[in-house]
């Protein structure tokens, strides 16, 4: 069933609060309409779209990165607590595919995660030393990856932290760091 | 105890067919003599630099690519024997380290790996589905990985490769990783 514009927005405007990372994309297919009257909703509603709005989160609450600069992390960094968790997003370009059928190439999908284990660290040096990784699904040219670390463990020796990232609401990749940290290390010795 | 050139030559000689691959850096620190002195070694011997004694290597015999195009491989790819194994090298450069410590990241040593264990598979797609990694030591800018892939089991579901990376005699990562291949799901439907 299909609702009218007056139905339809209040129900929009409630769905984006709840999940400001969801893209047009997918509110079309959850309200079977277009994007194009996705767009429009947004446009009378005043609702920036779903990059303006995961950089609103961010800027509100995220810490700064530590273990690197961010500039060097694969991804763009949504949201970030410091020994917690953080998320990152990243678009599946032309550059991250195989040319002969446009599937995202593994070392792209790890080096987000990669990435997001070692900006979760609050300290100065961190080092993934061991990770279990399984890719779930196929990735594909423009699609929109959000990784989310979540730090389960900070024993003496590693911190562990536990990495998925999803396309949409499907899990594509999951994987389990275990870092070096020289905090650690050196409170060690 | 320093050997003379003349003592020196034929042993240096010796070494380099038993191991094509060792750098001047290598002998130079095994044989306790400067670079300059082995390179001076190579010219009275008409010995080629490690990179061309590699190509030669791989120009003799290797199997040519079927998963991927070449140019997509990560790393440079200098012995393949489809479904056995494959060898390739890469060059820790500027791009790929940290610039806070000059640490090469670990997505870059992973691609190199992973790329390899796609490269070897005998088919025209093949996919990570599940990777066990560590990374064994710190790799720096300006050493070179030499990556080992030995296909282990080729079974219905999946194909089991095992990557070593070494620099010069040392383990730098292993992984144990898990393929997926068209051939292999289109067989079993």
């Amino acid at each position: 069933m299909k609702w009218t514009k007056r139905q339809r927005q209040p129900k929009l405007k409630e769905h984006i609060k709840e999940d400001p990372f969801v893209t047009d994309e997918a509110l079309a297919a959850l309200f079977e309409v277009s994007v194009q009257t996705i767009r429009l909703d947004r446009l009378e509603m005043n609702i920036p779209e779903v990059r303006e709005r995961i950089k609103d989160v961010a800027q509100k609450q995220y810490d700064p990165v530590k273990a690197l600069p961010e500039e060097e992390i694969i991804g763009e960094i949504v949201d970030l607590e410091l020994d917690k968790y953080a998320i990152s997003i990243m678009d599946i370009k032309k550059e991250h595919v195989f040319s002969r059928n446009s599937i995202a190439r593994g070392h792209h999908i790890f080096a987000q995660a990669n990435s997001l284990a070692v900006a979760v660290i609050n300290d100065q040096l961190a080092l993934t030393a061991h990770a279990d990784i399984s890719f779930k699904r196929q990735v594909s040219e423009g699609e929109r990856v959000i990784a989310k670390a979540k730090v389960l463990e900070i024993g003496t020796l590693r911190t562990k932290v536990k990495i998925e990232s999803f396309v949409e609401q499907s899990l594509v990749f999951e994987g389990m760091f275990s870092m070096f940290r020289e905090e650690k290390k050196i409170k060690e010795e």
